[in-house]
């Protein structure tokens, strides 16, 4: 027997597919749901269902945009590029508010344990746009792990022939961290890439 | 500027007010759905609506249900009714699985600081089945906090008068829990209501 009616069961179970949500929080979930008024229930599935209308992914770089053309790819310098695993990275990534340049989502790393090669993921767009966009710089912000780390050594072999200067995001210990508390695999990274003041 | 597209941060927006969640916990909610199938979503949608729809307040009760009456008051003894604050507390008593009453939901509790006298809960409502439903016994299972004891004692004094016999649930240590760290309330309670063995 179901421990609820049906219609509360499936939403219960709707909520649960979200990340990190385990049975409790999906009940407390569906109960806000009902505690609430039909207005509000009835304009949290509609902004559901418009995500998914409205929301595409840029044709240039790969972002979440509503647009052809995501706003950064409008605006910005596309000589230079933020290269992303993800379309969530761009948004870490704009809240440093320096970066003028634009980016490029691979959606995902090449992985050899998980069958994922360099064509399974977005390399030939961003090897499209170097000579379209004529890009200078391309900065390589991949997640600083083993697959992270040989995408970007793979790609950073791929464009240097083609005279693109290729970077990679510093790897070191974390701002307002602890020394004390940093594992060795970091403190190995900040000591190679330490920097003369 | 806002960090997202408009229906982006309409859908985060929305997922901020479910309860316990945060911004970060809302963006990652949201990006759930964008990056999952337009079908899913969809779905997700129509169980919200639909729980709206069809989700109504037994009317005997007050229990969440799809049918006027729910299936709780509609099988078992209706002369045995156990009072709670709110339709979830019929869940973690059901868990409960030898209670073969009912239940009866005040939609809150006797609150003086806040303004809630006996009239802004159901009491009429109860005091209305006693007699309909020859109820004998009624277990007031209101939270062991200052205002649910309160409600307690004031529907007690109210039915005992009509010859019915009113419980408290016990109160005292939790199954499982550790002594040394009880609290000093839990604990005289617990000493107080304490069993012969």
């Amino acid at each position: 027997m179901a421990e609820f009616d049906e219609p509360i069961e499936r939403l219960i179970e709707y909520f649960r597919q979200l990340p990190s949500v385990g049975k409790k929080t999906a009940q407390r979930y569906a109960f806000y749901i009902i505690e609430n008024s039909k207005e509000k229930a009835d304009n949290f599935a509609k902004a559901i269902m418009e995500v998914k209308e409205k929301v595409k992914l840029c044709s240039v770089c790969g972002n979440y945009s509503t647009s052809e053309v995501c706003p950064i790819c409008q605006k910005r310098n596309r000589q230079i590029v933020c290269v992303v695993q993800e379309p969530k990275d761009i948004i870490a990534m704009e809240k440093v508010k320096t970066f003028e340049g634009v980016y490029h989502v691979l959606f995902g790393t090449i992985s050899p344990l998980e069958n994922r090669g360099p064509n399974d993921i977005k390399i030939k767009e961003l090897l499209a746009r170097i000579s379209k966009d004529g890009v200078k710089e391309v900065i390589m912000a991949t997640n600083p792990d083993v697959e992270g780390d040989a995408t970007a050594m793979y790609i950073s072999k791929l464009l240097k022939p083609l005279g693109v200067k290729v970077t990679r995001l510093a790897q070191g210990i974390s701002m307002g961290s602890d020394i004390e508390f940093a594992d060795e695999v970091t403190l190995e990274k900040a000591l190679e890439q330490r920097q003369e003041i």
